[in-house]
This record gives C-alpha cells, structure tokens and sequence, in this order.
C-alpha cells in the first residue's frame, strides 16, 4: 500500500493536532510519532509542562515535526485560524452541551471539512482530560468507541487511533460545503452577541462567566459559512450601535 | 456509545493477542492497556526479554489482563488453539510469502474467523519485527496503512491501531442529532429577527420582503435544533424589547 492510499497528502496538512496542558514529554513524542506514521504534520501545544515539551524532542522519525510544533498560550489562539474545532473526550455518561460522535463516525465529516479550511483536533491532558471551558471552543465532541469498564486510554494510542482514522483511505467524498467561518469570526460574533444581550438585561453581569461559555457553544453549533458569519456580524453590529446609542 | 456497540464481547474473548520478544516493559504496559480498552482479555507472550513482562504489571486498568497472561517458549505453543494466525508487518516492499492485507480491509475476515474458533494477532518486537521464521507461522499478514516515509509505528500504538479496528462497531449506526426546530419556530424566529433589524435601522423599509426572504433562508441555514431555537428566540425577545422600550 502506498502513501496515495492515505488521505491526500496536501488534506492530512489541514489538520492541527492540538495537545491542552501535557504532561509528559513521552507523550508527546509518541503524538508526533503517529502524527509522522499518518501523514499529519502541524502539532501545536497549549500550556504544556515545560518541560513535557522540550524533553519531548526524541520521537522516532518525528523531529522535523516536533522543530516545527507552535506553543500557545490559549486554545483561542491555537485554533483562531481552524473552522472546525473538534475535542475529544473519554466522557460517555456526563451531561454534555456538545453533539458527541464516535470516531468510527466522524472519518467522514472530517474528511469534508478539512475541503474548505483547517480542521483542529483537541486532547486534554492525561489527568483530567478538556476542561468545560476547553470544551466551549469546540463544535463538536468525538470519542473512540471504548469498553465500559475501562474507557480511559493513554495519550499517544488515543491520537493514533484517531488519526489512522482520519487518514484511512475512502472512498469519494461528497462535495462540498461552502467555506466555514473560522474561529476568530465567531469569537468576535460571540463578543458582539455577549454585549448585546447584556445590555438589553438578558444577562445578569454576574452570571457573565457561565453565559459566555453557553454563547460560544451556541455559535458553534450554528456552523456558519464565511458568508454568513460577516451577515451576522453586520446586524448584530447594527443592533448593538442602536442600543448603545439610545442608553 | 455502550460496550455493546463494540464486536460482540464473548467474541473477543475468541481473539489472541501475542507478543513475540518484546523489550520494553512500558511497551506489555501499553499493549495491556489497549487490549483493556478495546475489551480484549488474552494476552500471550513468547520469549520476553525477562525484566520487560515483570515490570509491566502497572498498566491503567489492566492487571487482571497483565496477571492472567500466558508465557510460551515458541510462537508454536503460543498459537496452537488458534484455527487462524495473522502476523503484523511494516514491510511494504521486503518479498513476502503471504497474502498482505491493510488493516482496514481485515476486519471483516477477522470477524468472519472470530465465529469458528479463536484467533491470533501476532505483533514483533520493538527493534526487528517477526522474523521471516516468526511468520511462517501465519496464514496471512495484516499491515496499518502508514506513510511511506515512516511506516514504523511504536508497538503499543500500533496494538491500540489493531485492536480499534477490530472492535469497532460494524453495522448500521444510530443516528444522534438532536431534534430540529420545525418551521413555525423558524419563521417566529424570522419574524423577530425583523422587526430587530428594521427598529434597528439595518433594513430599509422599502426593501423589507427582498430582505424578508433573504433572512428566512438565513435562519434556515442555521439548522437550529428545537431547544437552540427556543433560546435564540428568547435572546431576541429581550433584544427587540431593549429596543422598544427607547424609542
């Protein structure tokens, strides 16, 4: 089998795996490794353990790959240029706001995706995992179909088994949404829906924190087209001036 | 996602997973952890290096897994109540005796073996694989499609890699998208949104129904579930009551 039979080799380069407050430079290494063995390329870490990342520099066939990794302080940066923001999760009972796929059913999705902009894949760190808040950046949530009893796997299998099966060769993928509005567009729609609603009472001052991350997941779930995302702006823009100036 | 919806458990229990001289504790570790995940429970190995198989006994959620595993002297000990043995192989060019399929196209066969008797998934060691006598022990070979320029995977990604392909659910697969706002909801929506935007000084009047119909195409492509409706039309009540209550 060759490398052709992988996912096109210039799509798997739309993927950005990004590592949230790793731990373990082992860890890491073996994420770079499956990264190489599959064909990805961009790894970005966000706060990861100094350490964790510097000693991380062994990983068999995967140096170029690690020289190149970005460090980010937040995962808004680290995903402001992807118009698909996918975590992953190990989670299976915990009430969830996001829509939760199965990898075994999101090869496709991601396949499509990945057409029109920079797709992002979340891992959490090896304690605890994402976050709510880390959860709030992300448009949907995939998990590996694991067994009851022990559903918790080790960083660097987790990631190879998600991108082998992201990369698995397919067959023809159907076209094709337009472009997705990336996530600095809706962070920005996010700001201007936060204001608004605030200043119209819809939100208490005090609850802002809690609401915000509500906000985000709820733009999100509105998966918007480049397009469309600068319509919205536009009227929310609109309204807001309108409330501001009759305050 | 339930442990049912991975292949049938007692049919995991028909699969064998052997390690042949593996080195690395950390490496049994990982391979038992993945088994653990994937809901597999027996793990052979044959001629370990000593100290790798009795330092592996700490691995997440896998010691029974780790206590109960069986040491052979021979790969042929090690496979004799299998009616199938499949080997592991990186090799993509190296002359082969056997038939060598990709992983992803052997869950089927692998399935199909699993109902009449038990079945063996042969992995090598870290450093050199199975040797050619190693897989004169196999009916066929099964390799993970890896990029060409760095085939070779760590062992217990590639055993995690393996051992998801195996149990992933096969079958017809439910559906989980939440239930979508039917088309009164849309259209109060529309209408709401409207009246915001004309009090707002966004629509000119005069170019109301063009913008009318533009906007119904807008909500629409949002693809707003029943529950997200209700609460963008909630956002927009207070919006266009702020709004009123000025003017």
């Amino acid at each position: 089998m060759t490398a052709n039979s992988l996912a096109g080799d210039s799509l798997l380069s739309q993927v950005v795996i990004v590592l949230v407050s790793t731990r373990n430079p082992l860890n890491i290494g073996a994420v770079a490794r499956a990264m190489s063995n599959f064909g990805f390329r961009r790894l970005r870490v966000v706060n990861p353990y100094p350490l964790a990342f510097r000693e991380a520099k062994s990983a068999v066939g995967a140096a170029a790959l690690l020289t190149d990794a970005e460090e980010h302080k937040s995962i808004a940066e680290s995903v402001a240029d992807c118009s698909l923001v996918v975590g992953t999760t190990a989670a299976r009972k915990r009430k969830l706001d996001h829509d939760l796929r199965p990898l075994n059913e999101s090869g496709r999705a991601f396949r499509r995706a990945i057409q029109s902009g920079k797709v992002a894949l979340l891992f959490g760190s090896e304690k605890r995992g994402l976050s709510n808040e880390d959860l709030s950046h992300c448009h949907w949530l995939m998990r590996i179909p694991t067994a009851e009893s022990n559903p918790s796997m080790n960083l660097g299998q987790a990631v190879a088994v998600c991108l082998y099966e992201l990369a698995r060769p397919s067959g023809p993928v159907a076209k094709t949404k337009k472009p997705v509005a990336n996530a600095a567009d809706l962070d920005r729609l996010t700001a201007i829906l936060m204001d608004t609603l605030r200043l119209s009472g819809y939100t208490a001052p005090v609850a802002a924190s809690a609401t915000d991350e509500k906000l985000r997941r709820l733009v999100r779930r509105l998966d918007l087209s480049v397009e469309d995302a600068q319509v919205w702006l536009g009227m929310l823009r609109q309204v807001l001036w309108k409330i501001r100036s009759r305050s």
